[in-house]
């Protein structure tokens, strides 16, 4: 039960103390999380109101499932980016259909987060390496800013891919609307201003760290605030600046999405690829915050979590939610000491939801771009590019393979075609082993590459070492290599493979060892194996690969060396 | 110019024994390739015709370009059903697209073969683990073999599977045409009888191995002539008796196919697939051939050498061909020397196409049909799957999957989910790497898990050896595993990371060391690494961990035992 529902490990110790810092950091949280989450709908073609009841139930239900102690989960950019690139080509923006497709998306991700978990599929995620996780989330970034300068500028303009955008972008650049971009301008300004300098500038006046940290994550909701309350006052609205509008008041209605067999055609593969994104993205910030306390959280139920956060988020109306970075950090400063601190936000959204809504009447849309543009510009690293690039070449390829298919063709096959690259890139890695012809190194039991030191060798005998595991991307590899020794070698009599960094070896592998050793065999030459490891040559003990071996297995290759060298004729 | 023209290698030694053997080796494989060449053009849905002109230009391309010196091209039997699978979706059998589009598959294959050869991708093959290939093989021989009842039955059926081949010849049980299959049924028990009791019985006769296995396979060739003279005689065809009919005498024109867009983006997919499952098949059988006599065979110069045969065999009006098994094991045991024996065989046919076509007039189908359903049976091995469950269940399920799936899907959709299945398990098996606690073994400088053996630990440090090159599909597991016994070692000071088996670190590994250095060092604790590769040096010095680790490099896990341990306060 403890293992299903985490909420029975920390409740029943629940203390005052506890009580009073998740209090505080409920309400830090949800200063922060009103325009974020309005900001955040809005990114998704979504109505403002789906973005409030979408940082409610999910945040209760992750309170009740998840293992992170300080997670914020709530709608985020990417994620948010996402389900409009998928709900876009379903669905007119603004029509019904377009909001029943957002929130079964969020049903469909919820239940295959929920099914994942519960089979224990988390490596799944693994198969997104950091490589092309960086460049996807920095493309997404890019697609992000440019979406919004449309709000910035007062002008219409939509695309797939950051290509299409601009292009659209340009062909409206005679219809920019002044005030629109001054107040958008001017908020993007302050922002950074605030993000860049009032933290410095705190610190030097003597504020402590985490504090200072805490103001500077203010500037949003007091951006949001000071420009609302200018074009309430100077009436902005009737001179063309677009404004958010009647936000409906009260708490989200039970909504079960209409499902159709052709929808779930078209969102099934979506569904997995943000469900992924969005886990992967949720445990590594979960995973951070809880390896500083010395806490865990269980990458399964973690699943099984914000499978339970996206369900809820899908019947109120919501779309779908992951844990957020920034969000998270100010949870954890703040001293959240437990996921009640979630639930107290989820308060508080609702009391914003239920009195809040005629305040954020006059809430200039071209504000909300601004604070994401400011946020989502965090997320863009070119410099992993060149970091990346030095370290390896295969992951640097990957990443600005990635990176360029997600700006050029948008989010989804962007993240298909970096997963597919970064696979073939490891198998084509592995598929051609570092491996060398060794030799003994003069009165020692050493074995060391012929090429590089002077060692002993025997015309006779042929010591190969090979330093991977042997699988079906390999074979042909080993196969090959060895041929080519025997067609050298004329006086071949034993070939040894020396095994200490093969840490298994496959059915296609056995079957090409197999090959060899008859081959070997029918040109009269041995076989023999030495350093083969414990759970290997366990393996091998289930084939009758033993039983055909020309020769021998040697514990250690000098063992090997003592036997055939000495045993030949000289 | 060696190196692109193998036949400079051989043709200035060729001598006058050579010859003698090459010929002898071509009239072989001549009289055992044209029932051959007929029975694959029927199952491609081809006229007889195609079959011949598959196995004239394609041998002498070969005789130019491949490396091996006893394969033997031509048709065989599963690239003949991949191509009716193809072209049987794309046009109406029997049609002039029909067979358009089998020359033009041709055509595309031996561009793509070339190519991949030009830009040495020879290592794509790879990718077919030995469990797909033995479970797609299986399941083609099944599909084959039912492909073909409807001749033996003198039915009319049709399917792309073994399910809709069985159904419709379930459906059509009442035409069963009596000759068709008493000639049909009489041909496959003759030429089971051959191959089972014919090869013992000349053995006991004291009659040579090689030739004993030389006259058990003309048991085609002799069942196709006594048939054929049969029907001649008997009129059988008269009553209702299905024949070859007339085969246009005279050697093939120079074709160019039809090419158009359309076409292009519906074989391309399928002409990958063939090219590589031919040049694995084709690449497996000469290598077994050339290890015997310690010769040697270059993959990348095959792929061209099968390119040019695919391309000379479009050219001609034939259809898709590779290395056949049993044709290069027949060769080979004939005696032939160098590639001319295929050049002779060429010959061998073309004197067959101009001369032979009126005496192969009244051969029955029922015949053909049962001289490949004799031939594929040898392709089934079923016994494979146990075999492969026992020595690991990831191959025997990736086995399974591939043989179920092509069996019930077809042969395209078959070998792309084994392929697909095939990398995802050794993905999965790669994220959960072996990892083991060690600890000291007492008055020793080595290094055991703690859970097998009675060894000293130390509550302070602990020694945590990965028994797997670390890469994105593993780095999760890494952070899980450290974190968790963060958590639970409270005294924690020094992890050591024993690095003797990782063979490589790549970026996303990278940023998890970066992250786990940074995490334990929040939490007080010092990250240290022993045993380090020389590679993997090498390459994390292009970035910069090494400034960031928080402890050291040590040479043996020794050095950092008596540094860590005795630096300890008591």
């Amino acid at each position: 039960m403890q293992r299903y529902f985490p909420i029975l490990q920390w409740l029943p110790g629940y203390k005052c103390a506890d009580l009073a810092a998740d209090l505080l950091a409920a309400v830090i949280v949800t200063i922060m999380l009103i325009p974020q989450s309005l900001a955040y709908a809005l990114l998704a073609g979504l109505p403002a109101e789906a973005g409030l009841y979408a940082s409610i139930l999910p945040l209760i239900a992750y309170a009740l499932f998840g293992t992170s102690r300080t997670l914020a989960v709530g709608p985020v950019a990417v994620v948010s980016l996402m389900t409009a690139a998928v709900v876009g080509q379903i669905a007119l923006q603004g029509s019904i259909g377009y909001l029943n497709a957002a929130i079964l998306l969020a049903l469909i991700s919820g239940l295959m987060l929920l099914t994942m978990g519960l089979l224990r599929l988390g490596f799944v995620a693994n198969f997104l390496s950091h490589p092309v996780i960086s460049g996807f989330i920095s493309a997404s970034g890019l697609i992000i800013a440019a979406s919004q300068l449309q709000h910035l500028l007062g002008v219409e303009a939509s695309g797939h891919n950051l290509w299409e955008l601009l292009q659209s972008l340009w062909q409206s650049r005679h219809d920019i609307h002044t005030i629109t971009l001054a107040l958008g301008a001017g908020s993007v300004l302050f922002l950074l201003l605030v993000r860049r300098g009032l933290k410095p500038a705190l610190l030097r006046l003597g504020c402590p760290v985490s504090l200072a940290d805490l103001i500077a994550k203010a500037g949003p909701i007091i951006t949001v605030i000071g420009a609302t309350a200018l074009t309430a006052w100077l009436n902005l609205d009737t001179q063309g600046l677009r404004i958010l509008g009647a936000v409906p008041a009260g708490l989200p209605a039970l909504t079960i999405p209409h499902v159709s067999l052709a929808l779930l055609e078209q969102l099934w593969l979506p569904a997995l690829l943000i469900s992924t994104i969005g886990f992967v993205e949720s445990v590594s910030v979960a995973q951070t915050l809880a390896a500083k306390r010395r806490q865990r959280i269980d990458p399964d139920q973690e699943l099984i979590g914000l499978g339970a956060c996206n369900i809820a988020s899908s019947l109120s109306g919501g779309f779908p939610v992951t844990g957020g970075f920034s969000r998270s950090v100010v949870n954890f400063d703040a001293g959240a000491a437990t996921p009640a601190a979630g639930a107290f936000t989820a308060v508080g959204i609702a009391l914003a939801t239920l009195f809040l809504t005629p305040l954020i009447y006059f809430l200039p849309l071209s504000v909300l771009a601004a604070t994401i543009m400011v946020a989502v510009l965090s997320l863009v690293d070119l410099g992993a590019i060149a970091r990346t690039w030095r370290y390896s070449r295969h992951d640097g390829l990957a990443l600005l393979a990635t990176l360029l298919a997600t700006l050029l063709t948008g989010v989804t096959s962007g993240v298909i075609i970096g997963v597919v690259l970064s696979l073939l890139l490891y198998l084509h890695r592995t598929s051609r082993p570092h491996s060398a012809i060794v030799g003994r190194v003069p009165d020692s039991e050493h074995f060391r590459n012929v090429q590089r030191h002077a060692v002993e060798t025997d015309p006779a005998l042929c010591i190969l070492r090979i330093d991977e595991g042997l699988y079906f991307a390999n074979t042909r590899f080993l196969e090959d290599r060895i041929y080519a020794q025997m067609a050298t070698q004329k006086t071949l009599r034993h070939l040894i493979l020396m095994c200490p960094a093969v840490n298994h070896i496959d059915a296609s592998a056995l079957e090409a060892l197999e090959a060899i050793n008859a081959r070997l065999q029918d040109a009269g030459i041995e076989l023999h194996l030495s350093e083969v490891k414990g759970p290997v040559t366990d393996a091998l003990r289930n084939s009758d690969f033993l039983q055909h071996l020309s020769g021998r297995i040697f514990l250690s290759t000098y063992q090997a060396w003592k036997a055939l060298h000495d045993s030949l004729p000289d």
